[in-house]
């Protein structure tokens, strides 16, 4: 577990392309997503399921409502449609027209409220309000389990230090960032790689994208219950070796993070994605502690304080 | 992560047989099934979940609707069967017939909807209606339990590169083929294996068939975040080393891939399989390019490109 | 994938027992549970859910019926206990007694059906009946809900032939059972592991369980499509070497076969135990083919045909 | 799966700080739970899942009981300011307040049971009637969905020996405890680590937080079917050579224990975390047999004498 991997052949691709065209964005965006749009294929192509679970809550809620107005008049009109008098109401002169009785009449079959001060007369409501009420227990089913879904998706709720730091380590430096845990609930079996992106020009003069992992002195760690500090040691090995701030510039060096750890709470594996790129590094710098102790003898850890270095 | 693996021994059964009965259909569909039939085993064995999880869509609304008719038509009859007055009607002359009374009745006691315009009366119709509305409930949540599990269910929609590439390598040549991810979610942690299928005589003058593993260059990858060029050197450990066109057509050879990846919008691990028959390998070709970058800085990949090669 | 896994240190405790206290029944019966009984605990630390989805389902049908009788037993006696009148009914003379008329009353208010032949009447019939309709909402998300995590639970319906067979294999001999899938669903990247338990005296000449790890000739597959012929070849090194059907039966072997696999249908990881004891196997014989070629060029596996063998 | 793994660098951090601060509570509580509190973050960062799967069973109904009258509460107050007269009764004289058949109007529709003994009357009525009840079922699926979530999540309930016991152990001591399963359930691949934290002085004098891997005779074991005795062999590698009950309570010893498994009836791996601290250490002791054979021959554990051990 505590062995650094060796260091890797220098150039190979990730799973992002080796080709250079130009330049470009960063890789990895601030919220874990890649840079990378998509043509050829249609939306249609997409999992529908995805695309519903990971809309925002006010689209999610918008669209839920839309459909449930949607449907209530396609049924209301349908109700219309068959005749005048299929819908029978307790009071005739509530003030609502004909077209309010049988959207009104629709949702109380729909969510099988049904309180019988209008209901289904002859045989085609009747089979119409069969069917919806079907309808609406699958489908009201549907957009609750979907609810559920959104709000029990497993997400590593990680924060990450807002700067990449090359700190004093041993007798050489290192590269160096911190993260935390929002949440109180316990990770486990964490791990994490660390991948240099550059730009450089091969061989034939042209230039390409250059992808090497840094080895790390700790892959993984058991829990993570304080912070954990990823620490990639500088050495002869590393391609990092000798490079300076303007090196790194120059090469458009981006360092791209991948995390994986065990969440306890969700039963299940949580990764997240993180990069720095050359302007988001601090050179000569130290991480400052972020704990303390309670007077009742608790470790206090204060997650605002990821991002505190002092510089040396 | 990167060392391909030893080669193998050259003969071994990744889990289809050996043994040689004939000409034979491709091993693997193109739809990742395997060309299996079975035989000795009763279709009740299977499990009803999965049956009722893989059926299409039509089939599944198809057989529900008509499971829901049915449920009411028994109920409907049972009620009719207990006396002609045990359902109360607030409308006499509706002109619905008894058991379009009884019918509806059911589904709306089934449903729970309930309008109470039809209600039981008596001991007996009460009892058959308290148990038909807690059967019912079960039953749509079971039903819609169906759905979700049916949309929710992980897949992998990858796609890939119609032909095998016999493409130059280096000083060599390799096999490749490409996958992209047609989904926008990520996948991450990809592994590939290849195998070869032949046909050949053994020791005794047997026809028989053979599996070997083809090394890679690269098993696996962080993250497909755009395309996937999976390369299989022919190098002199290659099965493949000094093969023609003609050999592996005499072979029966058929390229065996399998993938797998963990899914990031479904928190679970998914896997593609695959499979190239002699006859669609490409020989002295390259991949296209698939991508290029958007004005704006974003990189920009093509789709429908995927399987774009050039003759060389 | 390939290299059998080196033989192990003669004897560990697997997760049995090593210590020895007369006869003992086999060790893993043949549904793959353990031959354990437990004392000390209390029925109570089981968890609830876990028995309840796994006792049978006429036990568990049983239960929710008897249940769902007695929530409406102790409801219809709360209204009766409320007073005689505050149940309001359309039909005064419908042949109910007071109290079947307040238990469907409750069964019509627990499932939500609501017909409103019969409502509550005054604060306190009202305040129940709110919340025994809300009661019921949950109580029966909650059966369903365990209906529907039986029968979704993932299951690897493996077929053991019905003998381990001590068959002829390259120079020498092997130890060599075959399983097959009775379900169509895929099966993946399964592992298999065999331990040899016996009774044999340690050093103070006490009797004492021995476990030993078999090395396989092929630990794991790719998928299962077929069949599989787990082969434990008897070199040298196994601790079956040189031993005969008799040092076996004083031995009380028993051979416990662990096997894991994915399936792909249920999206889980998979697991099965079997176990053959000494007089369960066959010496000096060889498994006949279970499969064929249709006309149509489809391999053909008859399940059926799993344990048949021929003696050599 | 045998072979220790090799001791580790001394010091490392896994998980936990190695910066001292003063004397410390125990880093893992007996319930496995971190002893850490946090600071700087919001209760709202939380996911609002886990802390309602998490909480005790009286908070959970608790607070969904409070729910549930809130929002009838609140829609109650709505029908009441859109005008006295928007509900429709049955019998004007139930001796309701208008609030109270309002509230109660409200519970109906939320649940959808509607009797219709009250029914909503105009436009914003229906309007709002048809909201709320839309609303209730997606409310009710959800709390249901958290009541399933709360019951049906794997959890470990091992059964851990309350003292670690430095025990002879071939020709010189280990330390040793012992698990049992308290559920009748299966956990199969076990694995177990094991920490010893201690605080020293570093080369500049100053106190620290020191963490080290203890090495296990037997990592993993193949299923929990009895017990489990964890064993760390005293060797010459061990950090805690040499090392007497009184150099423990100086370094202020803790072993933190970490153990995963898969749980068969849950399909899922599950984690069970605890430490033994310098005082709860047993020297030269032996645990007694847990086990026993039932006249049938069954084995027989008994899980009430976990912890026996005897002096020697």
């Amino acid at each position: 577990m505590t062995t650094p991997r060796a260091p890797q052949t220098p150039s190979f691709d990730p799973g992002l392309t080796q080709q250079y065209t130009g330049a470009l964005l960063r890789a990895i965006n601030k919220d874990g997503t890649f840079n990378v749009k998509r043509r050829g294929i249609t939306r249609f192509a997409e999992s529908v399921y995805t695309q519903l679970v990971s809309i925002s809550w006010p689209r999610f809620l918008g669209l839920s409502l839309l459909l449930y107005l949607a449907v209530n008049t396609v049924f209301g009109l349908i109700y219309l449609m068959i005749g005048p008098d299929v819908l029978h109401a307790s009071e005739r002169d509530s003030g609502l027209s004909d077209f309010a009785r049988a959207f009104f009449f629709s949702s109380q079959t729909l969510t099988t409220v049904g309180y019988g001060s209008v209901f289904p007369s002859g045989l085609a409501a009747n089979l119409v309000a069969s069917i919806e009420c079907a309808f609406g227990l699958a489908a009201f089913a549907v957009v609750t389990g979907l609810i559920f879904a959104r709000f029990s998706r497993p997400s590593a709720k990680l924060i990450f230090s807002n700067r990449l730091i090359v700190a004093p380590y041993r007798e050489g430096t290192s590269l160096q960032f911190r993260i935390a845990n929002q949440r109180s609930h316990v990770l486990t079996e964490l791990e994490a790689d660390m991948l240099l992106m550059t730009v450089e020009t091969d061989a034939g003069g042209q230039p390409k994208r250059n992808f090497a992992e840094l080895a790390l002195e700790r892959r993984s760690i058991f829990f993570l219950a304080l912070t954990w500090t990823i620490v990639h040691p500088i050495t002869e090995d590393s391609p990092l070796w000798g490079k300076t701030r303007e090196d790194l510039e120059r090469l458009q060096a981006e360092v791209l993070i991948l995390i994986k750890g065990y969440d306890e709470s969700f039963s299940q594996v949580v990764h997240a994605r993180y990069s720095y790129r050359w302007d988001e590094m601090e050179w000569s710098a130290r991480f400052l502690p972020v704990f303390g102790v309670s007077p009742a003898g608790h470790l206090v850890l204060d997650v605002s304080r990821i991002s505190d270095f002092v510089r040396v």
